[in-house]
């Protein structure tokens, strides 16, 4: 049915209407006080939301665009770094590492597996030089739904005294907790539309003292990345370049509703409502691409069997109004992933579960108890 | 007065109140058929605002972002490379390629005044070994309201046959006519708040045939910014990157919008609307920064003698709800700048005239005859 569309998929995630409406207000001046206020409150939220003293800045760009500016401020060619790579987004940084002549050591894991610590530790503990200067890692793959271990992996860093620790917390910021100053990360990159429960369009990178020092010795070429002035320009409460004044609107509405929420409610939200669709997918034997130890909070990762993992999306976006994404490069075909970040209710999950039951039954999956699904997941949310 | 509020500045410029309203639809999956739509419809109708028959590409950027993609994708560190610097975003332009190691010559002109064509000839003819690789130019520099002759330069380096043409065209997109293909510019820059009556956050990039060659040999280091998978995920109707989805909405309407007025309509009424405002600034006895004959379509900076530019500006912000532009750098303080760009009517010229006569014999102004400006705005408006 026309606008009856319900988004489902890992980003963009769904808006709330007020922060919908809120884009549908005239534009000021970015060269404004009132603009200058709407800054000051938002990047005050952001440290909340990051857990940090620290700057959090605002780029016009998305998180690939958020990502590469935290990479390329703090690194020169020619340095090593060593990346994570589990999954689409792991490799993504990979290929920034090497589109800017960084010396980028992957350390891979299967997709579907988390990052093993215990290697980033051997390779740091190995590195006595210290010619590590920094570790990537994407702290939830949003390709396979895979929460990887974050602290412990920083703690090894941390443990090396001068390696940066470089974090793309796209998909799991809003959703888990990600204590910035706690665990000690020093560039944290996200974006929009993810859990901050807007549209996409801005980028966010959060910088430790740290981090400002390395940039002090960043040799790569820039400019629009450069985020020297927009720090610069933040401590005055404006930006260097025209920034997205519509999507600053609704960041101004969106972090006061998270905030209203609370960071802890946030968090149990959506830790429940991962354990109620996680419960519903087994229930309906569909296994899980991710063991639950490293399930993310943003999105579940389903390898249907003998049922078409397209022909599933197809019937959900068709007759239910539902959008779940695809998979990825190899796992195109093979696996639905199905978001629950963001704006995502206890009464979303039972929805999208009961569509999953009728189209399991339509598509004549084999094993799918009508109802099961929806039981486990009840008995979830419950728990 | 709250809500009153009134921008006549040269970006944000004002936005369709039906381009608000789409911002405020419900978000759509950016891999959905649905999406792909939209990018098919945009992109076509951007190649017709272009007047182009080769790509536009789509960036979650602002102009200052689009405009360093389109020079870093067709330099190499070293290159040289012929910039006009005439204004704040002249200057701009020549930092970027500073800061990309591309050794650049600035043909400068004083703030006000435009650029001189035979300079750039000169610097072309002279140099017969052909290492110029790109002549820059800002179309309408927004900082003092000129419009540099970017015809006549462009004539130039086609007869170089090397150097390729990249254009700033921030602010005359959509203001007046830029015949890309006709004129035969290569990389052709633009941002969304501006000529396309939408908020901040896109930016535009035109490609000529020729511009794709040098792409080819570019090898300044990029990811984010790199054109490469831009026009290769264009062809698909999709884009490398989340793009922002709610902007893809205003963009869809506003292009629609344009559309319906025609490119003629469009550029005469920003030429009536310039017409009328600098009838009015000279019956008000206030000078002018820029000559009639490279005078903007889009900002016409006014210097006044007497009064403080900034008092004019907060006399009509608190009491009249009108947003007018301060200047930029050693301008600050000297000048304010009055937008006519985008979705501005006669109306919004008269009225904006009318508050500016009102704020002048508030404040004193000598020199002044109340009614003369307006009845000099409403006589070029006949015209």
């Amino acid at each position: 049915m026309d606008d009856k569309f319900m988004l489902m998929i890992p980003g963009p995630t769904p808006v709330p209407e007020r922060v919908l409406l809120a884009q549908a207000k005239h534009l000021i001046g970015h060269r404004s006080g009132e603009f200058s206020q709407i800054m000051a409150e938002v990047t005050e939220n952001l440290k909340w939301l990051h857990q940090t003293q620290n700057d959090v800045l605002l780029l016009t760009a998305s998180g690939t665009g958020a990502m590469e500016a935290g990479i390329i401020n703090v690194l020169s060619a020619g340095d090593r770094v060593l990346a994570g790579n589990n999954g689409k987004f792991g490799e993504r940084w990979v290929k920034v590492c090497e589109a800017f002549g960084i010396q980028v050591e992957a350390i891979e894991a299967e997709w579907g597996k988390p990052l093993d610590p215990e290697a980033f530790r051997a390779a740091l503990e190995a590195d006595t030089a210290k010619t590590i200067k920094a570790v990537i890692v994407t702290h939830s793959e949003t390709s396979t739904g895979v929460l990887n271990d974050l602290q412990t992996i920083a703690r090894h860093v941390k443990a090396h005294g001068e390696a940066l620790m470089i974090v793309d917390a796209v998909t799991s910021l809003g959703a888990c907790s990600v204590p910035v100053d706690e665990w000690g990360l020093d560039v944290v990159a996200s974006g929009s539309q993810k859990g901050y429960m807007i549209p996409p369009g801005l980028g966010f990178v959060a910088m430790s003292d740290r981090a400002w020092a390395a940039y002090e010795k960043s040799t790569l070429p820039k400019f629009y990345f450069d985020l020297g002035p927009y720090r610069k320009n933040a401590a005055k409460n404006t930006t260097p370049f025209t920034p997205p004044v519509s999507l600053f609107y609704a960041l101004q509405v969106a972090l006061q509703m998270m905030k209203a929420e609370g960071l802890e409610t946030i968090f149990a939200r959506h830790e429940r409502l991962k354990r109620a669709t996680r419960a519903a997918m087994k229930a309906l034997n569909l296994p899980l691409s991710a063991a639950d130890e490293f399930a993310s909070p943003a999105v579940t990762a389903v390898m249907p069997q003998g049922v078409d993992a397209e022909k599933i999306r197809s019937t959900l976006r068709k007759q239910f109004d539902i959008a779940m994404a695809g998979g990825q490069d190899h796992l195109k075909g093979k696996i639905f992933r199905m978001g629950h970040l963001g704006f995502v209710s206890d009464r979303d999950v039972l929805t999208a579960i009961a569509a999953l039951e009728a189209t399991l039954a339509q598509l004549g999956a084999e094993g799918v108890t009508p109802g099961a699904g929806l039981a486990a997941a009840q008995a979830a949310l419950r728990a």
